[in-house]
C-alpha cells in the first residue's frame, strides 16, 4: 500500500500506540476475555481505566487541586450551551476569533448578554490584542486555536474574571497554566482520541451561582459528583484517549510536544515563506497556529490551486484541502504527526513548484 | 485463556463480526491507509459509512417515509432532556416502569406537567395495563425494556397522541411498527455498538410546535437538516454500529433475532422456573423481558446468593450480578449472546444446585 500522510484537521492522526492498544483491548480488555466495547462501565477494570485517564490527564497538565477532570459525550459543541447554562448569570465576554468562537457566542446569547471582541473585520486573520476584560462579566471565553483560519493564542491570558477556553485543537500541544482558568474543554478528536468524547477541566468552586433549572445531563455538578459516570460514558473512546495520554507521557510530556510542534511548524512555515507559489494566510508570526497551518496560492498563481491539491493527493498527502468555508490549503500538524510527514509535504510543494 | 460468557447488561456483548471489522478499520479504513479514528468525518469514505448505517437502519426496521434516523452523541440520558425541550408544550404522559422511565420523567418535569402511570407500587415487577392515554397531552413516553427489574413491553401501543419510546435495550430484538411512533431512541451500547452513540428515529412532522428557544445541539431539526453532521459525530462508534447492523442483516433481520431471543429466554426462564433455588422476579409471563432475565434465590436460600455469584464467576459467567439497586441476579441475553452461553449458565445453575 502507498505510504500516506495524514494532515486532516480532525478527526486526525493519533499515535500508532493508540491504534494498537485499542485493537488489543477490542480483542481482550485488561485480561477479562471481553472486549472494551462490551464490558460494563461499572466493572472494576473499566473504572480503573477511567481513574487512570483522569489521573494522567491531571499529571500531564499539572492541574492543581480544586479542579475536576470530566470525560463526557456530546462534543465540544454541547459545551457551548452547557457553559452559559451553568455559569451565565447576566453577562459574559467572548473573544471571537473564528467559526468556533462564533458558535459558542450564538449559544451564550440564549442565556444573557454577550460582549464580543472580534477579528472578523479581517476575516479572522489575526488575534485581537490590547482589549480589556470587563470585571463585571460572569466569565471570559476564548477559543485558543482556530482550526479554520489558522490562528492560535499560545499564551494564557490574565483575567480578572473566571476564564474559560475551548482548547479542542491544541490541548496537550504545550504547557498551560491551568490555575489561570475556571474551565478548559474540548473534543478529543485532535490531540487525544477518536471523536465521541469531550474533556472538561473545571474548577469546582465556580459552580452553583445561578438558580437556573439545569437539565441533569447538562449540569456540571452532577458529572463531578458522579465522576463522569452519571450515564454510560463512551468507554472505548476514553480507553483510546488514555493510550494517547500514555504516549504523551512516554515522549516526555507537554514540553516535549511543544518542542516538536514548534520544530514541525517552523519547517513548513519556512518553506511557505520562501516559496514562489504559496503564502501564509496569517500575517503576524506570533498569531500563526502550530496546529493548523493555513496557506494559499499567491494571487498570480491562484489558478493552480486545484492542480496542487491533485498533485499532493497523488503523492499521498491527505487532508491538505482548506476548510470548505475558506478554501486554500491547510496542513494540520498535531502532536502525533511525525516530522517526516511535514518534510514529505515540503518536498511535494517544492516538486510542484519545479513542475510548473 | 478460560472461555467466558458475557451477561453484562450494557455495555454488553456484540457480534464477533463487529469486533473484527472495527479492528480492520482501525488499521486501514475503507482502503484509505488511515484509521477510522483519524479520518475526517467530511471525507467521502466516512460519509459513505454514515449513509450506509442510516439506510440499513431504515431497511432493517422497515421505517416508513417521513422519518429521519440520527446518530448523536451524549447518550439516551441526554434525550431525556431533549424530548421535552423540543416537544413539550404544556403536558406529557409518561409510563413509569423503572429507573430509566423515572430519569426521563424527572427531566420532563422541568418543562411542563407530567402525568404518570406507574408500577412503582410493586417495585416495578409488572407493566401497568388498562390505562388510557389522555388525548390532550403533547406526547406519550414509555421505556420498552426495563433492564433493572427485567420487565419488557413487547408490543406497540396504540396511542391517540405522538408516542415516544426509549428502546435502548431492546431495539432490533424484534420487529417494531415504527409508523405507530413519533420517535424511538436509545443508546447503542446494548444491541448495536460501543457506548458513545445514540440513535434517534424521528417523525419529521412532529417538530416546530414549541416556541421555546432551543440550544443548537439540543435541537432535533438542526440534526435532521445536517444529517447527523452538525458537529463531529462519534465516527468509530457509528462505524462499529454499522457492522452490527450488517450482522443482523446477514442473520436474516429482526424476525430472526426475535426467534433466537425467544428461544434463549425460554431456556433460561424454564430452568429458573423448574429450579429448587431460584425464582424469577417478574410474575406475569407476558411482562418478562427477553433481554434481561432477573432472578433471585428463594427466601429459604437467600444466604447462598454470594456463593452462587462466586461459583458462576469461577465458571466464566460474567456480569450475572443484579443491578446494585435491586440485588439478586441478572442475565442479559441480547441479540449477540449465543445460545451456548445460556446453556452454559443453566448448566452452572444446575451444578450449583447439586453442590449444596
Amino acid at each position: 500500500m502507498k505510504k500516506v500522510h495524514n494532515f486532516y484537521a480532525g478527526p486526525s492522526i493519533l499515535p500508532e500506540f493508540t491504534y494498537q492498544e485499542t485493537i488489543k483491548a477490542i480483542e481482550n480488555f485488561a485480561g477479562t476475555g471481553l472486549s472494551i466495547m462490551s464490558i460494563s462501565h461499572r466493572s472494576k477494570q473499566f473504572e480503573a481505566t477511567l481513574n487512570e485517564a483522569t489521573g494522567l490527564f491531571k499529571k500531564l497538565l499539572n492541574i492543581p487541586d480544586g479542579y475536576s477532570v470530566l470525560f463526557l459525550g456530546g462534543g465540544a459543541s454541547l459545551q457551548f450551551a452547557m457553559i452559559p447554562f451553568n455559569l451565565m448569570i447576566k453577562k459574559a465576554m467572548y473573544l471571537d476569533t473564528g467559526t468556533w468562537s462564533n458558535k459558542a457566542i450564538k449559544e451564550a446569547k440564549l442565556f444573557g448578554d454577550v460582549e464580543v471582541i472580534s477579528s472578523k473585520d479581517k476575516n479572522y486573520s489575526y488575534v485581537p490584542k490590547g482589549f480589556s476584560i470587563p470585571s463585571d462579566a460572569d466569565y471570559f471565553h476564548f477559543t485558543s486555536n482556530n482550526t479554520i483560519a489558522g490562528t492560535e493564542i499560545k499564551h494564557d491570558f490574565d483575567s480578572p474574571i473566571p476564564m474559560i477556553a475551548d482548547m479542542s485543537s491544541d490541548i496537550f500541544s504545550r504547557p498551560v497554566d491551568v490555575s489561570k482558568y475556571a474551565m478548559i474543554y474540548g473534543g478529543a478528536q485532535k490531540n487525544l482520541g477518536p471523536a465521541g468524547v469531550t474533556f472538561v477541566i473545571i474548577k469546582d468552586d465556580i459552580l452553583g451561582k445561578t438558580d437556573r433549572k439545569i437539565p441533569t445531563m447538562l449540569n456540571y455538578q452532577i458529572h463531578i459528583d458522579k465522576g463522569s459516570m452519571f450515564n454510560t460514558p463512551p468507554a472505548m473512546n476514553i480507553f483510546a484517549t488514555l493510550q494517547t495520554l500514555k504516549w504523551i507521557d512516554q515522549q516526555g510530556g507537554v514540553e516535549v510536544m511543544q518542542k516538536m510542534n514548534i520544530e514541525k511548524a517552523q519547517i513548513l512555515y519556512d518553506a511557505i515563506d520562501n516559496s514562489k507559489l504559496f503564502v501564509v494566510k496569517v500575517d503576524n508570526v506570533e498569531d500563526r497556529s502550530l496546529m493548523n497551518i493555513t496557506f494559499v496560492m499567491k494571487e498570480e498563481y491562484k489558478n493552480l490551486e486545484a492542480d496542487f491539491l491533485a498533485f499532493a493527493s497523488e503523492k499521498g498527502m491527505l487532508g491538505v484541502k482548506g476548510h470548505r468555508s475558506v478554501g486554500g490549503f491547510r496542513a494540520s500538524t498535531y502532536n502525533a504527526l511525525p516530522k517526516e510527514s511535514v518534510i514529505a509535504l515540503v518536498e511535494t510543494m517544492k516538486e510542484f513548484e519545479k513542475s510548473i
